[in-house]
């Protein structure tokens, strides 16, 4: 009897998460002769604790728009996985492997979701089960170690590009001075917030101003520098990643009053922007507004990247052969051979790894008194960001994969 | 000697206003023994009358991409003409046509502009003066009279429709329950935060909740409704506009205390959605965010409307068009000649009945206890919404034309 694979997903969506998700049931009906099954966790390894499993194939009619189906199309979670590998979850869970013939497991996510792949097959490898556990990657915020990048940072990366470059020209239509300021995801790595730079077309043109969370942000230093740039010109756009902190470590976020914390302890960050907005009003007098292109960052597929998808199809077709070869506690990465003619190959690293690591924007290409960004990143960013998706359309609109 | 045009951009830009300025170019070069120079005001009249003019021919060397350039080419204003003809900004405008040979007056904005367009016509009326001036529609907001609908509309509920959809499937990953709510641009009028209607794909689908300004908004009947709601699914989509107002008339938005007049006397409304995600939070305990779609509604291009973009330079060219037949304080509409294959023709109606009303959304389409939308509106609104858009990239971006 074959075995069968399980395919989660796990964290905050991205616009290619599915693409992954796609590239595993692909390559998965491939191996026909290797492959029974192949079922899907909803909501993620805690779906999965309560039962919640769906048979893939008999739920996917119309795969090809899953390519380009925003959010997680099973579900996800932020669930934690016990420290100790003697707690009940971890018996419960192999039960239900083996009741399941599950053979190969892979999980689509970040940081946390690859703590998860690390945890269950440290497990395995214990109590002597074959079982492959492998993670596919997926976050906008780039913060994966190892990888040149992730999957769903390049259609995020175009999504603030192309929004800022709009926004820029919309913020410069009256003959008044005004400042804007554009809220950015990313807590502790500035890759998505540097991505704006790409926004700025010749010399002098928005954005002006750039802060990432890797330099501390002055507020003092921040008034000077608009006051600064506002002799050259009008209309300034300012780029800020939500999780920009002053010199004590404090989040800007957090002049706000109280902020509360997620399961896995990260503080949920929004409004940096809004707070910066009510103090370059009082301090300086002029027109100022905020922009959060909040969940709009992750989820938009109109303007997503082809090359993203093509890369995240790959990743999940690639974490399917990788299993099939007897690997686990792997997480796919990709390895950049050519930047000339932009190339990459998959390779694979230790999950043990890269789990609980973050990739931080790298200093040197934080320049311009920590408000620019060097042109290396430049470089490095625009094959990541190219290649226009065909999305399906019925009535003028995009054409989504629903679960059933 | 041939006479010139002269044409400006004013009140809040669309994604397809730069269209328009595109038709009136197009058509002013298509009637070469009629038209000599094509004159565009930058910042509007306002700017005009600091000498801010530039000869459009010259400045255009992309004229193509014009079409799919956000925000106003031109640059706006919102400079409000005095109501008493013999202000000296009169006599002084009238002078500097007369002075760079001013045949025909071209002014494309919403229901401000048309005031301006109304006045100055007035003025030439009441003083003999042969000059034409006509009125070109163009507000996000859809709320002009006797037309069909108003350029940049379509782009504007493509980009909400699209938008709504995207996210409504971003709030439903996780299995706990949560509100979602968003808001969206339209002081009075709520055909805006209405097009969220065409983001359900099925029955019970998000956004579950809609409220437009049109009727009164209260709260405690809110959490009522979303606490019936919760009863059927946990992820619960909520689009308001960012004009609902209590029974009292206050705005919501006003709950946070003062807020500032623009020189129209409009409130400037920003953050009921802010303010309704922090009273449900306290109120029901319950995960709750709030988006507001902000700038990007009208400056999103990557996903605007082939049907609007079209229509917005046919309605440039009818400009120039009626201009040339001597029409004058006139402006442009759309009469729907069939709705079963959409079908339109262009007229005009006098400026002076348009300016300064407003079309607010119909009552008999507002449904479900206020709270969502009759079937009769989508009809009227998905032919506005079809089509898609070819925009030149670069390096993974769009290319737009900038002012020299």
């Amino acid at each position: 009897m074959l075995g069968n694979v399980l395919v989660g997903q796990s964290g905050g969506p991205t616009s290619v998460i599915n693409a992954s998700l796609y590239g595993v049931v692909i390559e998965s009906r491939n191996n026909k002769d290797k492959i029974g099954k192949v079922y899907g966790m909803v909501n993620g390894i805690e779906g999965f604790l309560k039962d919640n499993i769906i048979d893939l194939e008999k739920e996917l009619d119309n795969k090809e728009a899953l390519k380009t189906t925003p959010a997680a199309f099973l579900g996800s979670c932020r669930y934690k996985l016990p420290d100790n590998h003697n707690d009940y979850v971890y018996k419960k869970l192999f039960e239900k492997f083996k009741e399941m013939n599950i053979k190969h497991v892979l999980y689509i996510g970040g940081n946390d979701s690859m703590d998860t792949v690390n945890k269950l097959s440290q497990y395995a490898k214990i109590n002597g089960n074959d079982i492959t556990f492998n993670g596919i990657p997926k976050t906008i915020d780039n913060d994966l170690i190892i990888t040149d990048h992730t999957p769903g940072f390049g259609s995020a990366a175009k999504y603030v590009a192309t929004t800022v470059r709009e926004i820029s020209l919309d913020a410069q239509v009256y003959g008044t001075p005004s400042i804007t300021i554009i809220e950015i995801m990313g807590r502790h790595a500035g890759w998505l917030t540097a991505s704006s730079i790409l926004a700025r077309k010749f010399k002098n043109d928005n954005p002006t101003l750039i802060h990432l969370p890797e330099v501390y942000f002055n507020i003092e230093g921040f008034l000077k520098s608009i006051e600064e740039k506002l002799k050259e010109k009008k209309n300034i756009v300012v780029c800020v990643s939500e999780g920009i902190k002053d010199e004590n470590g404090k989040f800007i976020c957090e002049y706000n009053g109280d902020i509360e914390k997620d399961i896995f302890g990260h503080k949920n960050l929004t409004g940096c922007g809004k707070i910066l907005e009510k103090i370059v009003k009082e301090r300086l007098n002029i027109k100022t507004r905020s922009i959060e292109l909040n969940v709009m960052q992750r989820c938009t597929v109109t303007n997503a990247c082809l090359t993203d998808i093509n890369e995240a199809v790959n990743s999940g077709r690639f974490g399917v052969k990788l299993s099939l070869n007897g690997e686990t506690a792997k997480m796919i990465c990709f390895n950049r051979i050519d930047n000339e003619k932009y190339m990459i190959n998959y390779k694979y690293v230790d999950v043990g790894y890269v789990c609980n690591q973050e990739k931080l924007f790298p200093k040197n290409w934080i320049i311009g008194n920590n408000t620019d960004i060097h042109y290396d990143f430049i470089n490095y960013v625009t094959p990541l960001i190219e290649g226009e998706v065909n999305i399906e359309r019925k009535d003028g609109l995009p054409v989504f994969c629903y679960r059933k």
